[in-house]
């Protein structure tokens, strides 16, 4: 199916806003005119006015099923949330829960305006692979491995056939990544033998780093090295590495981030609501690292929605580094579709570009908070919401139109949740 | 007329939330019951099914006509920002400029759920006034005098006329404060005379306060003492003072905030949009400090959405003490409620209860990121955006009904918006 999205505000790789008619051929952009060429066939057409067109965002680390779990543990201490709340429940889901909660997760995405995210949850990945299926989205998943629970090599092997059954699946749309939990949940040994494994399959690691300050200080205490160091020991590191977090860091954790190219997920929400601290993102930045963002899991932020994300990312490394002009809306709206590209390891992602996949969204100008409308940028990073999200194609395919979803029965998932919860947790 | 909300989900001022029938007689929440009351003349029914009903929530410190200048400057360090950008601008504006910010700040506030706000603004006050009147919001009005600039003492007389004017106009949706900008653009001496008009008239003070470390240094520069000692000393405080931001403050300057019962406004988006810090509001609130939230102006937000502010009061106090238990959602609600009229000085306001205005709004709960519904207040607080505001009631009056705006005309102040800036900025 061939699309065309007419007189749009489209938001180009260069960094400037522009009206153009973006040309969608299958599941790529074709191209993005100024006039509309009178030989491209057209199946569909969308009227872009008053609209403003930007790569679908990137949640480039969630764990989606979780949504499952959304309000009902908050305003906690980490480990009774974790011991108490999370862990007791997670423990019961099934592998149909696994799909509902990822099903609620999409809608919520979907009506956002993200296309794509890079999944850590488990055991059920092939619920969570059926999800992104059927939703239409983009995702890279990873069943992450707590190695100190039973049954770790049993699950790494499992994970080997997620890869083998998943990774560029759907022309592409689902890919797959290895995934141990963290250092504090997996041992060295575990490790190393992940890292093999990801490196004989060509896997890249998606995993947790440097969240908290008592990781740092528990790793040092056990290993004698700090996070970095003792991860870059294993192996981990060598065939591309996506880094949630990276909270706690310093000199010698960059200089490994830089020699890895790791590429860091920025969870400014989860932090903050965990207390875990505020990430270094405008030295990052500064030093060249790719950073993404995240949501993280919705029982920690609580939503799946990249608009806050991006709003945050831009607010905090502002105070954080004590400089107005840091982390302009330029940066965050970066962070949320070419680098997310890049950290989740999608190709031809994340720019409006010729070539590139056809993953837009378009966001609805016309609201109170969108006016005046001086800079588009500064718009959407600092005064839009959820609701203003309008229409979401993800490889060419039509997912939200005019804030109707189109692949998703909305009621069904949310009966479906209701009953998948009173039956977890009543 | 008389109102009748069936069947909602209301937040009580214990804290709780229940399924209720929600009575309001004229402007007035006359009971909260759980049957229907057979001998209640109703005019209007409002289905509450799947709703959550709140305090109206209440921006205790904006520039509302400021919406005049989103997205025109951003990512800027304040003084260039200012003198650049800002104030030139300002400089242009007319009474008619100032009353169409105005109504755009009050479509905007309406659509997510603000009722009423505490304004600083001018030099057209009876231009907000009128905004305040055609759009039904309630709101505490003052005209920001920056006394270093020509015509102070006029400006001071013009207040007084104001508060005569409008103060407890409009069967009392309008109050009216006396405004000192800040201690760095007032001299000492027209504190003092601002000081002995407040207590002549009765009218309380809306200032801002230590919102940078610059303010802080420069006031012990020039006269010895920091802010909050310096202005005390101007009697400033003696009448009853909402003090915006409260950045940077010690032991001393909350014993000085505690002895004047100061109520401190935190600006949260704002305070790190311009990379002023984060206030210590975890230790106010240990000290039984009455602490409301505002957004500030639009131009530094950049939205009035005080869900936004409800969330980053609630994520920054967590991340600020190093306590994820910290400024948990249901405080987080009260800071915009009940906090937030008592810092505006509105009285029977900020609670769902027999006797209080009726300043009523109604979310809805049917979108995605309201599922599971375990805790309403963390889904407010966390998950929420503006896109889920369904119904909003001040005075008894709808002004906006199932999404519907009741009281503006929308495409004529989206169209008289333009026109202004154009005009201002071209």
């Amino acid at each position: 199916m061939n699309i065309l999205i007419k007189n749009v505000a489209a938001f180009l790789p260069t960094g400037e806003v522009a009206t153009k008619n973006i040309f969608i051929e299958r599941n790529k952009i074709a191209g993005i005119y100024d006039a509309l060429p009178v030989d491209f066939k057209v199946d569909t057409i969308i009227d872009g006015t008053g609209k403003f067109a930007v790569p679908g965002l990137i949640n480039a680390h969630t764990h989606a099923s979780m949504t499952l779990l959304r309000s009902y543990a908050d305003d906690m201490a980490l480990m009774p949330w974790l011991t108490e709340k999370i862990w007791p429940v997670e423990d019961k889901m099934t592998a149909d829960d696994l799909y509902w909660g990822a099903m609620l997760a999409a809608i919520e995405m979907i009506k956002s305006g993200t296309t794509a995210f890079a999944d850590m949850y488990g055991p059920f990945v092939d619920s969570i692979a059926k999800a992104v299926i059927d939703s239409g989205l983009r995702a890279s998943l990873a069943r992450g491995i707590v190695a100190v629970a039973p049954g770790a090599y049993e699950k790494l092997e499992d994970s080997v056939r997620l890869y083998n059954t998943y990774n560029n699946a759907e022309n592409g749309r689902l890919t797959v990544m290895l995934s141990p939990h963290s250092l504090y949940t997996c041992p060295p040994e575990f490790l190393k033998k992940m890292a093999d494994t990801a490196s004989k399959i060509g896997a890249e690691i998606h995993t947790h780093m440097s969240e908290t300050e008592v990781e740092v200080s528990d790793c040092l205490k056990n290993y004698g090295k700090r996070p970095f160091a003792h991860v870059e020991s294993t192996g981990i590191f060598d065939n591309g590495t996506l880094a949630a977090h990276g909270v706690h860091l310093n000199d010698e954790d960059i200089e490994i981030i830089k020699k890895h190219n790791i590429r860091i997920v920025h969870n400014p929400g989860s932090n903050l609501k965990l207390a875990s601290g505020i990430a270094p993102v405008t030295r990052l930045l500064n030093e060249g690292v790719t950073v993404a963002l995240g949501t993280d899991g919705a029982s920690s932020n609580n939503n799946l929605d990249m608009l806050e994300e991006m709003r945050l990312a831009a607010l905090l490394g502002k105070v954080e580094s004590k400089n107005p002009e840091a982390v302009p809306a330029l940066t965050a709206i970066k962070m949320a579709t070419e680098n997310g590209a890049v950290a989740a390891g999608l190709k031809d992602v994340g720019k409006l570009e010729a070539g590139y996949k056809a993953d837009i969204t378009l966001y609805d100008m016309r609201g109170a908070n969108w006016r005046p409308r001086f800079n588009p940028l500064s718009l959407l990073v600092y005064s839009a919401n959820a609701g203003d999200t309008d229409t979401v194609i993800v490889d060419g395919k039509i997912l939200m139109d005019n804030k109707n979803l189109m692949t998703i029965d909305e009621e069904r998932v949310y009966f479906e949740v209701e009953k998948a919860v009173e039956r977890l947790i009543g």
